[in-house]
């Protein structure tokens, strides 16, 4: 079924107002009279809506019904990813959305190849939040995962701390699994996830992450690649509290 | 830590011989006198080597020490994908033999958009098996997951059905997660994931798998695209499995 993300100030006296990309797409689709389709508000909500009226700038869709949106886990997990190389970014950003992140956070770090700066970071950023909305609306997201960056390594791992479980996935960590650190806090409500850029984290990165209240962990034997590392990682946290 | 993977009849004496690609690439990484790499026989033993003599046609590695290779998982878990579009199945090989897969195998299903035949399935074939070694290599497995391929569907779904625990994924299954059904038997040994390509199954495919012994299993109330949901599982399986 068609999914459109709609702001809540757009949504009101039971009909949904769409307008500029949403309002082609809604044309492009050519959704029949009577056809379902759902809008969503972005802050959790799902309507099921037909089409009551649609000219140049706007289309009027009726909301037949609302219910919370069921695309959202019950735990807030954050993505904090070094830069990378190549389309490794959108590559992680699209499948952390379907797997359920809440937010994702790019940061530098001493390793990291690609480091963009300045306008480069706005435009990139901008075309991040554009795959995230576009995952969103395609896996039946709740609410658009925003992606914004950290203008430094500290402050990433500073944010990254502050969560019920801040988990810092390092190579080099050989006792610690992610597992074990995970069922050990099963009411945790706050997860956040830091992973290296290509050639992993400096061994004083990870001094500071722990120094920071980080908790470094290992996700077994194999050397994962830094796409695949924080998609593991999510993965392992929505199994863990019961999101999967 | 270079990796090289060389047939264990190659390896006798406190030797092993290397050839072909492997040689070029030994010489392309101006290993150094005393260097210690890595030679794994593909059969679960890790070998640290340093080299001894390199000529026209062969590279004589001398064996100091060997142990059973770390990068296997306790588990034998196949990945079963429908054929995808794209470069999705590259992607799902190289990053399942990082996450632990032992065997990817690719069939043909009804709402299959792209369905390779005869020569092209040789070739195709051929470049997944590639990037299968390169994989296993890189991030340090102890054998090279095979990449084969089923002629229809049931006769994937005959194979698959023999594991100890054998998930089919739908996304029309509402009530049995992944989850629940992988922690009613922690001691399989066996495992094996089936998913579908960009259309999902047809309802009749998922009949037909039930009926085979498959375990219909859902992954959540998100979306998630073909080429995510086959890594999302074998996560799942690793996960559950102690392997993460």
């Amino acid at each position: 079924m068609a999914r459109f993300f709609v702001a809540a100030s757009n949504i009101f006296g039971g009909i949904a107002y769409l307008n500029g990309e949403d309002l082609d797409h809604i044309k492009a689709l050519r959704i029949r009279d009577g056809e379902m389709f759902t809008v969503c508000d972005g802050e959790g909500t799902d309507y099921s809506c037909v089409l009551s009226k649609v000219d140049r700038d706007t289309a009027e869709v009726q909301i037949l019904d609302k219910a919370p949106s069921k695309g959202e886990p019950t735990v807030n997990c954050t993505v904090y990813m070094a830069y990378a190389k190549g389309d490794k970014i959108e590559h992680v950003v699209q499948k952390a959305v379907e797997l359920g992140a809440s937010e994702i956070v790019l940061f530098p770090s001493k390793r990291c190849v690609s480091r963009p700066e300045g306008a480069a970071i706005i435009k990139k950023t901008a075309r991040y939040s554009k795959i995230a909305e576009e995952a969103a609306k395609q896996c039946g997201r709740g609410r658009i995962p925003t992606v914004t960056t950290a203008p430094n390594y500290k402050t990433a791992i500073e944010l990254a701390s502050k969560a019920d479980m801040p988990l810092f996935c390092y190579e080099d960590e050989k006792e610690l699994s992610i597992r074990t650190c995970l069922e050990a806090s099963p009411d945790m409500k706050t997860v956040s996830i830091v992973t290296g850029p290509e050639g992993g984290f400096e061994p004083e990165e990870a001094a500071l992450a722990i120094d920071m209240g980080m908790k470094c962990v290992t996700m077994g034997t194999r050397i994962l690649r830094c796409e695949t590392a924080p998609l593991c990682a999510l993965t392992a946290v929505m199994y863990s509290t019961g999101n999967l």
